[in-house]
Order: structure tokens, then sequence, then C-alpha cells
């Protein structure tokens, strides 16, 4: 694991909460993204090396928003940067961690990602993330 | 803000926990510190410039024990890294920040430490963490 590549955040309202983030947190603002295939609109601030991620669902089908109405706002994930996603993957199915994906899908700029499935960490979501290549 | 400093996990038992973070996830683990003040024992494990801390209850008066008695296992806060901890404090103050402590306090590592309520972030828990300097 190189770092954290990101916290994601579940909140209802972009708008409401970019502020904080950017104003008085004072995180560099990075923008804004839609992914439909997850129904949500994230936010982008980054911190150091890592960033925060606002995630605000686009409507009801969104896993954030069945998160918001079951838990309420809060911290909904943990990404870690890796290197070579499929052969973690295949290492810790090896283990008999628990995985959402055994293979990776892509994620927001063109990242691939799986999530390991949150009965592996005590409830905690841990998604693996793998940086697009910039060799060309 | 420059870093995140680590993000605080609460666990019931940290010898359940270890092995996940240490031997699947294979991240650095950097050892146990027991922090009485607080009520918790704490496991460091290291990524990239951040850290992980699992902090176990060691008795009931800990606000670890609870948080899991109200909300189960899970991610407790964020530690941002920060230079200057109370110019931080006195700046959010001013913006009408709710805070939990308008002065740092030292956390471990000798480190000066402070809270932010966690309704002026959606729920989400942040902690400003300035670290001890190494200037002698």
């Amino acid at each position: 694991m190189n770092k954290i590549a990101h916290i994601g955040i579940a909140v209802s309202s972009l708008d409401e909460t970019i502020p904080f983030y950017r104003d008085s947190l004072g995180l560099s603002f990075e923008g804004i993204e839609e992914v439909p295939s997850e129904h949500v609109r994230v936010a982008f601030f980054k911190i150091g090396e890592s960033a925060i991620e606002l995630l605000e669902p686009l409507n009801e089908e969104s896993a954030i928003a069945k998160y918001i109405k079951k838990k309420g706002e809060g911290i909904h994930h943990i990404a870690l940067d890796v290197d070579n996603i499929q052969e973690r993957l295949n290492h810790l199915k090896e283990q008999g961690i628990p995985l959402i994906h055994e293979q990776p899908k892509t994620g927001a700029h063109n990242s691939q990602v799986a999530f390991l499935h949150p009965k592996a960490a005590q409830g905690v979501l841990y998604e693996l993330c793998e940086q697009e290549q910039e060799d060309h």
C-alpha cells in the first residue's frame, strides 16, 4: 500500500458542505465530477498526498443515498493506493478476506478500483485504487 | 493543512484487528501505545505520510467505549496535521465553527491536539494535530 488515496464522505448536499472544507479547513478545492455509473456527484479536495472526496447522491439508487438513509451523513470509505490491484485482490482472496469486487472496475479519473467487504475490517469499507499509468 | 496525520478507528479488540491491517493489507505495524488519559490502547500503522490508528478502549469511561456502544466499531475521527494549532483554532472560532477544544491538549507522541465538534462537518469528527518540533 503506497498511501491513503482518499477518504470518501457521504453528504446530502455538496453546496452545504463545500464551504467548511474550502473556507474553514482551507483545503485545496479541485472541482466537482459527476460519476453517473455510481449515481453520485463528487467534490475533490487535495490534502498532502491524499484527497477528501465528498459524495452527494444523484438519486435514490445511489449506494450513497442508501448509506445516508441508514446511517446518516459521515465517512463512507477509505481508499488505499496500490500498484497492482489485481495481484492485491488475488492475495486477499487467497487469505480468505471477503471482497465485494474480485475484479477491479473503472472509477473516477480512469482509476481501477475494487471494494473489500466491510466485514473484513470491523465495518470499515476499504477501497483499493490503482491510478492510471501516465507512461505515454 | 499539511496532510492527513491519521485516521482513528474504534475497535473492540486490537488483537483481533491487527492481523488484517498487518498481514492482509500489509501495512507497516509501528507498535502499540497505551494512553491512560484517554483510556485507550492504540496500535499504529504507517501508510505513506499518514497513519491508521486502531483505538481499543481500556474501560467503560473511554470515549471509544461509548462510541462503540452507540455506533459500533468503525471510523472514529480524521486527524489533520497543522503547523500552528492555536492560530488554526482561533481562526475556526472566529468563523463560528463549533469546537470541542478551544485550546490544544497533549496527545500521543507529545503532539498538541484539539477536536472540532462533529456538527461542524456533517457528523465527521475532525482532530487538528501539531507534531512536536524536533529542533533540538
